[in-house]
C-alpha cells in the first residue's frame, strides 16, 4: 500500500509540470494525520491513479493558502463506486466547518452527486479533501484527479459595505480611501470630514 | 515645486493605508527619469493633489508587476484642463508600445476623453503613466487621483489553444496536463499517447 505522501507525489499523466510546481509548492507530509498542502496550486489524485484505487483507504489532504485567498477545486477525472447517498466510497470537500461537497459515482443521480464540470470553492483560505474507499468493491474504479488553485478574494465585490468611500482590492487583501476633504478613520474604513 | 518622488509619497485623503502598502510596495525614485513603481498596488496623484497642479510639469511613473500579471488602473478623481485632442494638459497611459489612453478635461466630449468610471488595463506586466501640464492655465485644476493593482492573467481563458488537453491557471502563470494514457511533451503543451 502506498502512504498518503507517496500517493500525493505519485505519477502524473504528464509528470514534468510537477518539477516546476515544486518550486512554489511547499508540501509537508504527515503520515497518520494526512497530507498538508500549502502551495498556491497543485494536483490531488486517488492512490495509484490512473490505476484502480485500493480498498480500505482514508486519506485527508488539507490545503491552506494565504489569507485573502480562496481555493478553487475542479476535477479532470472522477469515477468512484456508486452507493446510496455516497455512504461507501466517497470524496468530501470541507471548508469552515461546512461540507462543500460529498461525491461518488460517475454521473449524478437523484440522491448522489458526481462533480462533472462543477467548480468548488472554499469558504475561507482552507479546504480539506477526504477520500474514502470501503473494505470491498465488486468492480474496479479508477478514482479521481483534481486540481486546486488559490484565487484572490475581491473583498470590494464580496462585501460592498467594506469601505465608506473607495475600496481598493489587491491580491491578498484590500484597503479603503476617502474623497478629497475627508480623512480615513483609524478603523481603516470610515471617512470623516477634515 | 515638489519633485516626482515627493509627489508620489505626498499626502493622501486618508493617509494611514500608505504605511501598510509600504510593507509590500517597493518604490524606487529616480528624479529626472521619472518614478519606478514595483509594488502590487498603489496610488498615483498629480503634484499637490488635491490642491491644483502647477504649470509646466512632465512626470512619468513606470509600473512593473511580476510576469503573468496585468495592471488595472482606475480613477477616483480627474479634472485636467480641457484642450482640443488633449494637446495641452493630459494624462497618458502606455503599455507594450501602445497608447492605452490619452485623457483630459472632466467629462468626455466628441474628440476628448475623460476617464469617468472606465477601467484601463495594461497589455503586459508594465504600464507607464505620464502627466503633463503646459506652461499656462487660465483656471486652476485639481488634477487626478488614480489607483493601480496587479491582477492575475488567466492564460487558460485568454488563450484557449494554450494547452492540448487541460489548462490550469494560477496566480502568475499556468501549466498544462493530459488525460490518463497521455504524456505531456517536453514543450509542456502537447499531449502524446503513451
Amino acid at each position: 500500500m502506498r502512504g498518503p505522501c507517496s500517493a500525493q507525489r505519485g505519477r502524473t499523466a504528464g509528470g514534468e509540470w510537477l518539477w516546476f510546481s515544486a518550486l512554489i509548492a511547499v508540501v509537508i507530509c504527515k503520515t497518520g494525520d494526512g497530507v498538508e498542502l500549502t502551495g498556491l496550486y497543485g494536483r490531488i489524485t486517488s492512490p495509484n491513479f490512473p490505476k484502480p484505487y485500493p480498498n480500505d483507504q482514508t486519506i485527508t489532504w488539507t490545503i491552506t493558502t494565504p489569507i485573502g485567498h480562496r481555493i478553487k477545486i475542479y476535477f479532470t477525472y472522477f469515477n468512484l463506486e456508486l452507493s446510496y447517498r455516497c455512504e461507501y466510497d466517497y470524496l468530501k470537500l470541507n471548508s469552515k466547518g461546512t461540507e462543500v461537497a460529498h461525491l461518488c459515482g460517475k454521473e449524478s443521480t437523484d440522491t448522489e452527486k458526481a462533480p462533472g464540470d462543477t467548480v468548488f470553492y472554499s469558504l475561507d483560505n482552507k479546504m480539506t479533501v477526504t477520500f474514502r474507499s470501503d473494505y470491498s468493491n465488486e468492480k474496479e474504479f479508477n478514482g479521481f484527479e483534481l486540481f486546486y488553485t488559490a484565487e484572490d478574494i475581491n473583498e470590494c465585490e464580496s462585501d460592498t459595505e467594506i469601505c465608506d468611500h473607495f475600496c481598493h482590492n489587491y491580491i491578498g487583501g484590500h484597503y479603503c480611501s476617502c474623497r478629497p476633504g475627508f480623512s480615513l478613520h483609524s478603523d481603516k474604513k470610515i471617512c470623516t470630514a477634515q
